[in-house]
């Protein structure tokens, strides 16, 4: 059965909005890590009390890019400094090392979101399976995907940021889902099309120029852990391949679905005129079908579709995978929690 | 019902093998063309007595990369001098003119290999839609994936070259479809990711290097003709989506089936094996997969397979669209008709 | 000689910042005027009261990636228009189309900001071989270096928006020459390399992808009119050689100087200094030389510098072509011209 | 003073060509060993009896591409089997390795074709300072700059095949520094843009995909040991700065000279005319000006060149830096020491 993505329900969603809040980078020298300070750095309603990361050497590399628009220094990482300077704490780590910082930081009443995999899946059996890293849950965990989940995260201890694959995919399936279009039990064919940023910023030969340049190649065929997310977002079976193609940033994703009778690219439009009525991020294109160049550098997510008389439906969706993937739903989460307008620091 | 390609029959294999021929290429500027002039000027028993164009500023911009490569002048189109000069015609032009030139050329016996589209249809309603230019169809007309239709090839008065995504896609699926593996009825997914040349030489705002470098998009949705010649090869519904991705050459298949219970990584292996035993430019990599950079700049189609315990399988097929997806494959065909060892020139 | 760039004088500099501006764009769909009403949309002390092209396709092409950002839609050129709902003009167009229309919309009063070349040098002579279209020249016409020329843009009723190649080069230049560090009558030598998007967005096969991707091509030798704009920037003779690289965004240009004796890259840095003290836009990186990837889509420069024991001196500077090299700057004169923080909306 | 450059003068020129050869290649899994193997497994007049690698993952991923084309396996390296197995031995090694292995197996009667920089220099203090691993040199170093050192080549035990920055350099700059033509004692300005492959294969942070695309970098300032190999093969000086750009294979030279008084674009070209009269992988453009995509994959150097009346001259050169600028050259060379026809398996 198909049904909706829905987070831990959430319970405190703040009366007023906050003046302005302390946050605070562990992880900054990634690419994620990168573009969050380049976002919070100008966010108007921010002050950012600490940046860290592990890697002296990328901190180096980091900040030239980043001179004039950032002015501070990238320190090592330091739970005591984070828990004490900051309201609220991005992790931007990999899964281990968030798996293990963010319960105690939540504990010490620190509000966080966490751009790792660590806390995205709720079913114990799946986080063994795929982040086994991850031993305790702190309380009120909500699932970061913002247009669907905005009363969790407005409420959240801990934001589990979305995968960057899944973000691109259930923008575009969860709302069919919930409205019960999808066919039960036929399998949706995610295939998704992603620059290599997604693969971090670790030299490999994998990542190698020559290596990527002129060649496109997939992988994780059966076996990605975003898979068991967005099967968890819309609560029905998934078949999904990613690819690596030579561009830094962007993915987009092809979804194949099989609709129900009497379902029509109008029909798909209401629902999603409707799921995304206020979301100013999300730009529904319809049949023109969406590109990644329109949204490379944007918190945007566009969404086209198509239909066809047999009940076919082919669904594009674009993302900017370090942006609306990772570092700008993240702030635009931070928005949310804050009870600012979820749009600050992000157009 | 799902059957595998099958071309008009053969009636007239060549008893012994040609000594040599003389052959012309009608569209030498355009990239399959271009590509088509490098591989014969070095085929050793071919001499190109004709390479036309209607263009002649793309002669000029064409002649410099082939210097010392290929020693003669870019005429204007003459259908004459084509049935004159020529034993073997290569039609690299727009579907039109193709449908145009070849059945005269036929009719005064010059074997013509077509890289168009007008005749790789066999169904009359199907050609009419999709290739209403096409008005008359010579006699022994075979459809030519090589390793599929040898004798077919061997004989015919006209070779329809196929499209550089059916290449991609019936080479991986056409065994499979042949065998009986796939469950019938159930639709075959092909996400097809191809490098820009495949769009053509023509200037355009979809081509235009700013508009793709950084970007994927789809096009053609349920509405590409390229789908039909699949659907045609496979015997069963089909749904295709061709994407361009910022590469110049070759294309990556994602091929999305629903295989019969039992089948394995290994029945479909043998099945491979079984069709491909003697296919020099097929190599099957399994569960490696293959990447567009393994065949970029030569004749080969690398095409690895994953099954899962549930029935899903994951095909992946990768070419040189302007190679085994054009002129490699229709100087592979020449090889064929002529009875040459099937690899001459090529490897 | 070599002597710093120097605009007309101004006489007009504003007693105090103007409260807020109506602007509008003529020639709004190419890539540098997309680059402008993406910029002035967020621009928090300007309305666009209109956004002009000639090309209605083009409008309809380049509307979906700004929605969300401009509200507005893209009417046909009008003159009137531009005269009437404006207090300020930029001008992305062609040469001959700017070299007309400029005279009369700065007679009318309304300030002009143009992208063209058509204003932007100033001997008579060389205007006339480079720029033929240009008939007359308004009154109080600056030259828009921003950082070099800031009194005289204050003033301008005409600004002349450098060249992209220009920018690059001068920002470099220009402080160097005014100290009088270059050995006289020795050529400089720019060695520029840019992305496409500098070549415009109309398609030609030069602009073609397939023919970009994975190829570097010299062009305009001894022959580019950028070459006259960086010889009146710095008073001297210049070798300027402009390369296109296969990248969208972004120009880095390589100078090679012969400099006076005891000059050093100490030396160098100093003068730099001084003549970017407030120059936000400006970062200096020394000896650790700058790369595009930290410029692209920013308004900023980052200049490098390498000097030798025998006097040989090489600079690299880099920008984006289409901000710092076109529509940053260009803001950022708006920004000089009416008296506001220059970085309003650039950051 | 500039004088052409020149090999330690050739005593053994064979007095007829050999019947076919025994090779090996040392280093078969980086960029240049792939290529090598690729050719030779193609050159008919030879045997490859070895392909070693000190990497067994690296062999694992190269071998894949090159299924159906070279039919061995790669094994550990082994002076030994080196010096039994091979008349000619190809070492595509570090510049440590090959300083170290190729004065024993020259000494045991192997003919080496040696692609490092351990011995192209043949001043003792120049190798001294950018080679400090060279210590011995053996007999007959010829200089492998194919068509300006081909009697030396033809005796050479030991062949110092060129950096890929001086093949592009010289083959346009040493016919013009021989022939007079240059301004003594002005700098020669070499500016270079080279394709990612350049730098190896070797995963770095500077070869990252995502820090490669969109970007341009300059690197090595007055400090490129290619830099001494230019000003050897010219015996003057030169101001060399390489940059990389987004590619995989290809370089770019512009080349920024002084001429004497009277030089044209005609003396100039019947100077190359002459130099290059037998030279079928030289192609002359003229003032056409060349590009890379058209050598790329090739072994053609493309030269083209433009004069003013002041006596400035640009010159532009490309090269596949795999092929002509290492690999193809290496076969080249091995052609000319076997007496075989230097295209031998290059065409």
């Amino acid at each position: 059965m198909h049904t909706a993505v829905r987070s831990i329900p959430a319970d405190r969603a703040p009366a007023s909005p906050s003046p302005a809040a302390r946050v605070a980078i562990a992880g900054a020298t990634g690419y994620a890590g990168q573009e969050l300070l380049r976002l919070l750095a100008r966010h108007p309603l921010v002050t950012v009390t600490a940046a860290m990361s592990s890697g002296t050497a990328a901190a180096a590399r980091t900040l030239p890019a980043l001179s004039r628009l950032w002015h501070g220094t990238i320190a090592p990482l330091s739970q005591e400094t984070l828990a004490r300077e900051a309201d609220v704490v991005f992790l931007a780590l990999p899964d281990a090392a968030a798996a293990e910082l963010a319960p105690p930081l939540a504990a010490a009443g620190v509000r966080v979101i966490d751009l790792s995999g660590a806390f995205r899946l709720r079913d114990t059996q799946a986080r063994a399976r795929w982040y086994p890293e991850t031993h305790s849950l702190p309380d009120r965990v909500a699932y970061g995907l913002t247009e669907l989940e905005r009363p969790a995260i407005a409420g959240a201890a801990l934001v589990a940021n979305p995968g960057c694959y899944p973000t691109a995919a259930l923008l575009a399936l969860a709302p069919l889902a919930a409205a019960g279009l999808l066919v039960p039990g036929v399998d949706v064919v995610v295939d998704a099309k992603s620059g290599i940023s997604g693969a971090g910023k670790t030299p490999s030969e994998r990542t190698h120029f020559s290596e990527c340049h002129g060649s496109v190649s997939a992988y994780g065929v059966f076996n990605h852990r975003h898979g068991a997310e967005i099967e968890q977002g819309i609560g029905g079976p998934v078949t999904f391949v990613p690819h690596l193609v030579p561009l830094d940033r962007g993915i987009l994703s092809t979804i194949y679905i099989r609709l129900k009778p009497d379902a029509t690219e109008a029909s798909l439009g209401a629902v999603y005129e409707r799921a995304y009525a206020d979301a100013t991020f999300i730009r529904l294109v319809g049949a023109a079908l969406p590109e990644i160049k329109h949204v490379a550098h944007t918190n945007f997510c566009d969404i086209g579709w198509r239909v066809d008389s047999t009940g076919r439906g082919v669904l594009v969706s674009v993302i900017d995978n370090l942006v609306k993937g990772a570092a700008g739903q993240a702030v635009q989460n931070l928005n949310v929690m804050m009870g600012w307008d979820e749009r600050t620091g992000l157009l």
